[in-house]
């Protein structure tokens, strides 16, 4: 797997996190040096079992994970059992992790390996709140000079939010961290609803994962069976939005998607639309271009990446 | 004009402000029992001419105009020349109106007309900030329960705002007014940005009503290019939105509407989301739904009706 | 009483004002034009009710009492009838008032006396909250320059607030308003809890009114002891605060009082500090001072006033 | 020094908080384990040499000093150095320190300290703004129920704030770190300006503090000299507060301070209030009680505990 753009995977699985896990294993144009948990979809105990679940069920236990931020900066942890079921990864039955969590503190250990690697060498896939990136670069803020790239699932823009009318989850839990991240310099790619809502599971796609016929295909299939029932009971759908694996996908194939360099802030005052994500897509300010919001994705293409590299593992 | 549905409009034109109450005049489903003018597009005192201007050139100088609110509420007044010209009314010539400005103030007309006519009768068509209508809220609560429908143009949804990247620009210029309407227990009809956006000019639309050979078709015309410029400089779209008539020809035809019963909240508290409608599309919260927010038109047939109307003019 | 300071007093009557209101009828150095009523202390129809019975135990029954705004510009109306009772005037019994209120709404009256007077010779007096006011300088701004000075009864420095940690009551229920007023540029003197709370009554001071053996007298007893049974059982004080009546006192004798000129601006954005009156009183910002804040009183002389004038009504 | 009560002092030296430290390693009633250091008057870089240069003036350079957050949580980093000069110790020449400082971040030393220590053994002192503090409590919440007692110098009541009308500059720096501490549930005394004001130099203070002809005694009267320069110009005071070293002086003498337990909330929503310490001390709210604050002390008696203990070193 050497040459691959090196990554750290900043996570709360979360089913489609472990998805995005297993896609970014499973691509040799990666190279994941570590893994960094965060609570945020259940809590960091649960996020820190799951992460490494997941690295034994792509039969890579020698990834290092790392335990990272056990509350919000500022704000008291919310999580989402109702969505991802009471372990955070419900629907497929996977061993307890044999692996160990490493010792260190993830923020320490993205801190030192900013540090240590070379400059804009290491990508941050950050696919929860965003809580761990917030503190390495409160830590040591020459990390932000030294970071390659940002690409992350977060925030919303025509569509509101999932949480209240007006943010998405990842951001809502931590908006304080949210806007540290936004304001830090670095080059930032972000995957809001807009385009995570687009790739929907649908008996053939699900149908295709599992047709895999290996235990990864399986514990996929179920995973996004578990995760899809909430937005089907919830608005109706045909289907469920796939979130996380945006992220991966973009960094092996950036081609499947399109966006616009805005303007990105974060309310962090209002009660009433806390979390936002700001997006100033026409321009109609003069605020600094910081991210590259994408918007668009071809659906199809990134079920035919996701479906061929599972069958790798 | 007899036995149509008796509307007052609240105005601040404004070209699409002018050919709304072009419209209005022009249908007989409707019947203006009087305009009100309000600071917004361009200062009070030029809304006040500029609506005398139009029904001068509908051939209804009976109409009353009221001239109401030098100022938003709380914030100070932000007006859109840029957008508008210095008139508020830039595109045709138009003769200085001979007709007077009523004595009595706007929001003491909109008081003592709701109490006096039949209760659910009139039904008020804001075009423009809230100002006179939360005041008219504030000094005679009982009128709310007189009122038949707020059908008003304002707010945004899926393409943020146009004044700021949250914000539209009827709700931002006064905020404070705005939260009052939303929460006053009144049936609200609400034509966001999303809606208005979808029936742009184009050279055969504006064309059609420039071939009506009229002084109102011509007018219209002129105002219909004045105002499609911003946009097209701006945004690089091929022609302009179309806000305010959309009001009235929902009046008109509602059939070409069609929107959703949701919760609304304003911003009033964050400098940043100031002014934006926080619309509770996909029912996320537990919020009372207060406003029926209109998404989609038929562009068509919207300027189908309105050539057609304009024409008996 | 030709000759006095011409003065509208604006009020929402609570025993204090009224006791204010007599002070000013008794005083040849002021002539009331007129009083208008507001909703604060008790809802608008008990204070506008409130206000002409204490006309008519003054004897001046030609007094006009016009009643304004029902409720605050932008937030919900809270009253305070644990402090004042449930008529608002709890303690005294005093006739049904036989005098009529004024057709006319207070806000227009304002405007239109503010308007006919000569420039800069018309002071006014609000004791509560100060959403008329605010209303007036919205509908005619013009008026901001013909005040001659607003001296008001409102806001707390070093001692916070009364309703909330931060906020004082007349203040806490129409920030927005307040804000207002503080930045329409009108010279304004503010009496804030911290002078207000200094002269306190007790058993001599209430006794020597009550000795007066005059109905006003004894009617001013029973008031000071009704109000100030809420402070003794709060705080176990000694005696209860008295609050407008300084502002009249102020008008009357300006040397028994001192104070600073401060930049004062309204907190309308936080629901922690709402309506807090943020009183620059050490210079540490640049932003213009607008109020002169009074925070000394000469108790003694001050209720030595009170009770002299008292005395001849 | 066995048997003193275990504290560790989290500072940003600062003249104050430089004879806070010098007031505690004097004091056998008091163990001082560690020092942290927070960027606060100025960068972290001169605080953490400051630190080290005031604990060799002591003749302890054995004191582990520990450098910590270089920047607030959420907020930029805003210094002083129009108080306490361009070093952050201005006055006395104090040479470079040859002690080193310790590898280990201070919140790290922080967290593991609280978790080696017997339950609630050790007070900690933070002197300047509380980033360390919230960093540590976010990173190990177990931490908070092991802490004795957090003893801080921060916020106002009485007199608002100094470097905002409504906001004491520890607190302002950063308000959301305050927040986290106040809301961690851990029993705090708060010594407020209200109290840190009426300690003022003199030049009897301050002359006996030299006449201890000790290289201590001469440097502290420099640095109480350079420090009320700022207060005396700025308000024409006869001197200058001595804030800091309250902290200290609470743990030695509790006696010479009393408050009372009020709750204490932060604001952090709005810019004008921001940083405001909203304490209830007349408990007009049902929020729970967090804070011991502080507001008289004995100021002469502190004084001579001062020289007295000065004279030991």
């Amino acid at each position: 797997m050497a040459g691959g753009r090196k990554i750290i995977i900043d996570t709360d699985p979360g089913q489609d996190d472990a998805i995005a896990i297993l896609l970014a294993l499973a691509s040799p144009e990666l190279e994941v040096i570590g893994i960094t948990t965060v609570a945020g979809n259940v809590p960091l105990e649960l996020t820190s079992k799951n992460a490494r679940k997941v690295c034994e069920l792509a039969g890579r236990p020698d990834i290092p994970v790392f335990a990272g931020a056990i509350r919000p900066l500022v704000r008291h942890l919310v999580t989402a059992e109702h969505v991802h079921g009471k372990t955070g990864l419900d629907g497929p039955v996977l061993p307890e992790p044999a692996m160990p969590l490493q010792e260190r503190h993830a923020v320490d250990y993205i801190v030192e390996t900013l540090m240590a690697e070379p400059e804009r060498s290491v990508t941050l896939c950050p696919l929860g709140p965003l809580t761990n990136i917030a503190l390495a670069l409160n830590r040591e803020p020459r990390i932000a000079a030294r970071i390659r790239e940002i690409v992350l699932m977060g925030g919303g823009y025509s569509e509101g939010g999932n949480v209240t009318p007006a943010a998405e989850f990842n951001i809502h839990v931590d908006p304080h961290a949210a806007d540290i991240v936004y304001r830090a310099g670095v080059p930032i790619v972000m995957m809001p609803l807009d385009v995570t809502h687009k790739p929907r599971t649908s008996k053939a796609r699900v149908g295709a994962i599992r047709a895999l016929g290996t235990p990864v295909g399986l514990a996929t299939a179920q995973m996004l069976e578990f995760a899809e029932r909430f937005d089907i009971e919830k608005y109706g759908s045909d289907g469920g939005p796939l979130h996380d694996p945006c992220v991966i996908a973009y960094l092996v194939k950036p081609e499947l998607f399109s966006g616009r360099m805005c303007n990105v802030e974060i309310e962090i005052s209002s009660e009433l639309t806390m979390g936002m994500t700001v997006v100033d897509w026409w321009g109609v300010t003069e605020r600094q271009k910081n991210a590259m919001v994408i918007r668009d994705i071809d659906s199809d293409a990134f079920y035919a990446l996701l479906t061929e590299r599972l069958g790798r593992l």
